[in-house]
């Protein structure tokens, strides 16, 4: 039986490692892929506190070897259930069950890709999912933001500050998303749209992004739109399949202010949880109360 | 009119400049009296992630110099008022008066201290005022818990699993804080009580803390206690005077997930807020999400 088990290894997971650890917790950290999360896709980081420019593997290596120096054991494997079993938790994962008395989910979100030619060439030079992150890479350029709900156009909203142009493109002739949203990017100079159309491929070179290829739904036209910039917002996919708490409609993990899900014992963190924003900085806060929270929920259950 | 004002220049103000910056605010800095906040009495610092040892100062320098890179403005001057206008809030200081759409309070709290002899000297150096800070400092050795309510209670409980010895003094003949941290100091082994004791001196030489003074309340009498730690946990005082939103008992300011506050348009963020854990981690997190949020609320509320 451990104390406790972090289920992810990003930004959320190696801080409470680093939390829990502090306070000999006996913990384990479960990672499926690779330590360091989605922030490694990143080559620049600028708003990391306490680093000016930092890229995300080098950021992750650091996160990593802090939490090593407490005496954080990191094991590779995916969990595929959660049971509550009052007293402690079973974790099945796919190198055998583990139990612990408590559990920290940070075990993060994916944004939806668009799927098509290109796109995962130009992450990091020109695709982008996060304007908050990437936005001022592209002062006084045109961009596509690509997707007709809320985040798009909020997203698109504070683009619009930093860019040139905001080309949003929208399969459907209607948008959704906050009226209020809706209505000020439509008066908005900066925003053209593209209704009714579908991106079909990104283009460029080695220098980045130079185009998107749309093709119309309705007429199936076909042009070109050139741009440097392609942020895409159409939606996201948590990775918490593997357990059964309270989520919201789009399966993020909901918690109240001390990272207490609806399952006792069990706190969630980072990206995977219902929350305004999603960055290293709000990972690292998210996880540093998890694991305390779990910490004290330890002891308070201890026999 | 400035778009956001952000009251305090610690580890949650400088990363809400940070944030606002990059999301082109018009943003100023209030400082009452130097950047960095209370952190920078910290001389080792090896929980704030990305960094396996650092000090206080040095750590606030490399976040003032990102926030500055970004083209935050910081002025010094004391906030004394803020005034919902409807449209904008008015910011009352000890250099005049400011106007801006929106406000990040990021003021911080200061711990109660004792006020005895020896007290000051020591921070740093055996005195503290944050167990999950600075517990590890003292692994295996014998430390003085000052408080009997329920932050001394978990602060001591946590301690234990780490030192030698927790010596809980507390000025009346009873404990307060939650029953079941009552019982669980009383069966700790590692928990001595001495009631009805109140600090007097602290006393100690260059290599930091060796005793402290107590006196009993009841028949005066006077004893030494050997001990290389002092965590004291009388209360804490938030600095939020100048703001008139829900707090809580203590004066802490009560926000949403969003860090919203009940002053439309105000947000709050770091150890002034009401919130389970209090760290550089924490602040950095809470004052994210205060910028992000300012940054819609400005821009949804803009003319």
């Amino acid at each position: 039986m451990h104390d406790l088990v972090i289920i992810g290894g990003g930004p959320g997971g190696l801080t409470a490692g680093i939390y829990a650890k502090r306070a000999l917790l006996d913990t384990v950290l479960l990672e499926k892929l690779g330590i360091g999360g989605q922030i490694v896709m990143s080559d620049l980081i600028e708003n990391y506190p306490g680093f000016k420019e930092i890229s995300g593997p080098e950021l992750m290596k650091q996160f990593e070897e802090q939490a090593k120096s407490f005496g954080l054991e990191v094991r590779f494997a995916e969990v595929t259930k959660i049971t509550d079993k009052g007293g402690h938790k079973e974790i099945e994962t796919s190198e055998g069950t583990l139990e612990a008395r408590a559990v920290v989910i940070t075990s993060g979100s994916r944004a939806k890709r668009l799927g098509v030619p290109g796109e995962s060439d130009f992450i990091g030079r020109g695709v982008s999912f996060c304007a908050t992150c990437d936005g001022l890479f592209f002062k006084n350029r045109e961009v596509a933001v690509i997707g007709g709900g809320d985040t798009a156009l909020k997203e698109g909203l504070f683009l619009s500050k930093i860019v040139k142009k905001v080309h949003l493109v929208h399969r459907r002739d209607e948008l959704r998303g906050e009226k209020i949203n809706q209505e000020r990017a439509r008066k908005d100079p900066k925003f053209e749209f593209h209704l009714n159309k579908v991106v079909e491929e990104v283009k460029g070179d080695f220098m980045g992004v130079s185009s998107i290829m749309l093709k119309d739904t309705k007429t199936g036209e076909r042009s070109e739109l050139p741009v440097e910039g392609v942020f895409v917002f159409i939606g996201w996919d948590p990775n918490t399949d593997f357990i059964d708490v309270e989520k919201d409609a789009q399966g993020f993990i909901k918690t109240n202010m001390a990272m207490a899900t609806s399952m006792p014992g069990v706190f969630a963190a980072g990206d995977c949880r219902h929350t305004p924003l999603r960055q290293v900085a709000t990972a690292v806060g998210d996880g540093a109360v998890a694991a305390f929270e779990a910490e004290h929920y330890i002891e308070t259950h201890r026999g």
